[in-house]
């Protein structure tokens, strides 16, 4: 009966709409929901859950609050819909912000390419749509940020091809699941020749969850892959200015205007969520020479305008330069080095094997001798274990990656929180420890089952 | 040359996403990109066009204003992702004012039962994916707001099937325009017969462009309408509390909660860009007891979640009672019932038909005996040529409306500009009335050419 009236209300929906609520891939959200259930706090939950599992910067409220709240007042103007692709004074600051900090070059950043919709998200779907029709393709390097795939799936039914990167270092120099044009090249015909239709090649850099980034001559052999399979490139810099490595030096894609060789399928993401610490705020900007994608993702800015006092209270974050050079940034780096170290130096009293970041706010880490099987099934109940031990870390498989035995611990929480969570893990991981496990190929170590 | 490259940058873009580009239909946008061009300023320009053409209440941010900056904080949880349907306390103040002032009946509101979204498009856009599959249908009765083609189109393809009302008065106490239910059997089997798989019938409650509203009993029967062919039906009553008039007695749909013959098909909209001239916050609310609707919805919340301090402005504001019984709703409706009297006026001095507004921003004028020719292009070099002196009205074509002849005027605005405005439109029409026109019957009047 119960199963009866739950079909009818299934059949209420439209088919993607079924898909929506059948989704099961999320697994950050899932890791977010069994968090939610006791969540740790030192003073009323002292046993709950420390969250390591979200990607937010949870290390700098303090010194934010006061400036988003600086003389801060809705006007008249505010209450009107003005244009829905971002005030102009916002689009204006967000310009100079992005010239001076991703060091655009050799030209500023123009308002005018500019769109600010809500959020990092609502840019890759309402992108999504405008670039593919239903059932086409972007690839992605995997493992990557999971939400991807739901950003692109679930208004727009737009879907990925993972570019399926591995820990092994193939050459010197080479970094342990570094994105390839010959990887590239091999997804790209593997997926044509399966009859997908291949519209564009989404990646972030920094690269999520692993912490790297990528050296300039790597972004234009990339380019040159897209431009000459005339493929859209999305440069995701969410965590662009989260570059606590003090020897990091990234680069935007920003300060190659005028390399770019294909400009008109040459685009570029970013938001407050993550190197302000403000995913609440709802607030990201698209860059793009293409006016006609323009036109087409601002039509639906209606959808997902940014509220036009949260664009005043960024605006004047974003021009107080000084606050920004001597305050925010450095402060910001310094405690999120403080709570990598913090997670660092127990690994390496672990001896566990990680991925050095040089930006964002998480560490990729290698848990296979932890695993009691080497599987998607062992890597779930690690993943379980651990946060049944107090820590929320996430899955390698939350980040479609094809090797198993990989998970990501997001450290920008307060030193003290750091400091109990990596107690637990290191706790917890000495008791299960099956060191076997590490002689395994990187072959033995894929695994989709 | 610039052909080519043009059609070069389209190629780039998906087939929708050049179909966004390429949508022509939206005459609302039209007309406020041309008022842009020259906006009537008292000060600055004084010959400049004023603006009745955007369906936005401009007579209240005097009061509006102090309200919402009241003791506004952004404080730490509102920078984190949190809840993005609604924050917990914006849910349940929302559930409370839904409950008090749409006279929810005979139980309350639930919080549960709601998701906030940045503005009723969005909650449009993301419903109409989650109810419709691309070309797939909702009925619509025409004259509607044209903004929903776009809302429904641009990001889930979901289209609409007019139910084409006439000015015709069938019967004693028929009203022009009025929706009956065997114009929406026959709108639907035409569409059926034509092979178009039609999910709902969504409409505007207050009627937006008439004015008009819908008794229990029409409502009733739209009710069994949709459930006797499981149609979805949908409520937006975005004008709910800008009731005019003073023997407006409006009925919700949130008033017959028990009487619904479809709870798991029966949905609610409302935002607060009309009853509290607020379109540019960005913030909309859908309510539905379609637990499966509202997990589908709910997930596409990250594309357009409201911004937290907006979240918390208008939950300061919705539960200060007093001020909303005794300031607001009183103010808000004495100068709107004083602006439109300036309109009446004029349309009365002029002997003009019109259908007498019971709510909402606007009057729906009947402005045939001023047309050049009966067709599209008659009714829209009238708009152009009223526009040309400095009156941005709206015109039938807007609306979808197959009777032409008719305006949308939006007298929301001081009672100094309507003032200004009235006596500009009623010089230049003078000097080109063709009473003529008048003895045209409707059908003669009914044109798509």
């Amino acid at each position: 009966m119960s199963s009866t009236h739950s079909n009818e209300k299934q059949n209420c929906l439209s088919k993607r709409g079924n898909n929506i609520v059948t989704f099961k891939d999320d697994v950050i959200l899932e890791a977010y929901m069994l968090w939610l259930k006791n969540p740790y706090d030192p003073e009323s939950n002292p046993q709950g859950i420390i969250n390591m599992n979200i990607s937010e910067n949870k290390t700098v409220g303090d010194i934010l609050l006061p400036k988003l709240n600086e003389g801060i007042e809705i006007t008249e103007e505010m209450l009107y819909y003005g244009d829905l692709t971002g005030r102009d004074y916002f689009r204006q600051a967000m310009a100079d912000f992005l010239t001076k900090y991703f060091k655009a070059s050799p030209r500023p950043v123009r308002k005018e390419e500019l769109i600010g919709l809500c959020g990092a998200s609502s840019i890759i779907s309402i992108m999504g749509n405008a670039i593919c029709d239903p059932e086409e393709y972007l690839l992605v390097p995997s493992p990557y940020y999971g939400t991807f795939a739901s950003d692109l799936l679930f208004m727009s039914e737009a879907r990925l091809v993972p570019v399926n990167l591995t820990s092994e270092i193939k050459e010197p120099n080479f970094e342990p699941f570094q994105l390839t044009v010959p990887a590239l090249e091999r997804a790209l015909q593997q997926a044509v020749s399966q009859g997908k239709r291949v519209k564009g090649f989404l990646f972030s850099n920094p690269a999520n969850p692993s912490g790297s980034y990528f050296s300039k001559q790597m972004i234009k052999d990339y380019l040159d892959f897209a431009h000459r399979h005339e493929l859209h490139i999305i440069f995701d810099e969410i965590y662009y200015l989260s570059n606590h490595a003090p020897d990091a030096d990234i680069i935007s894609v920003l300060s190659m205007i005028n390399e770019l060789p294909d400009p008109e399928r040459t685009h570029f993401i970013w938001a407050f969520s993550k190197d302000f610490a403000s995913s609440g705020l709802r607030a990201g900007i698209l860059w793009t020479q293409n006016s006609m994608l323009r036109a087409a993702v601002g039509a639906c800015s209606r959808f997902s305008g940014i509220s036009p006092p949260t664009q005043k209270q960024l605006t004047n974050m974003i021009t107080d330069y000084d606050w920004l050079d001597n305050v925010y940034f450095p402060t910001m780096r310094r405690r999120l080095k403080e709570s990598y170290e913090i997670v660092r130096q127990t690994l390496d009293e672990l001896g566990i094997r990680y991925v050095i970041p040089k930006a964002g706010l998480f560490v990729w880490v290698d848990l296979i001798e932890f695993m009691p099987s080497v599987d998607l099934e062992g890597e779930r109940k690690l993943w379980l274990s651990i946060l049944e031990n107090g820590v929320g870390t996430a899955p390698g498989y939350a980040f479609y990656c094809c090797e198993r035995g990989w998970y990501r611990i997001i450290f920008a929480l307060p030193v003290a929180d750091v400091t109990l969570a990596m107690e637990r893990f290191k706790n917890y991981l000495l008791k299960i420890r099956n060191l076997e496990n590490r002689k395994l190929s990187v072959q033995e170590r894929i695994s989709t089952q």
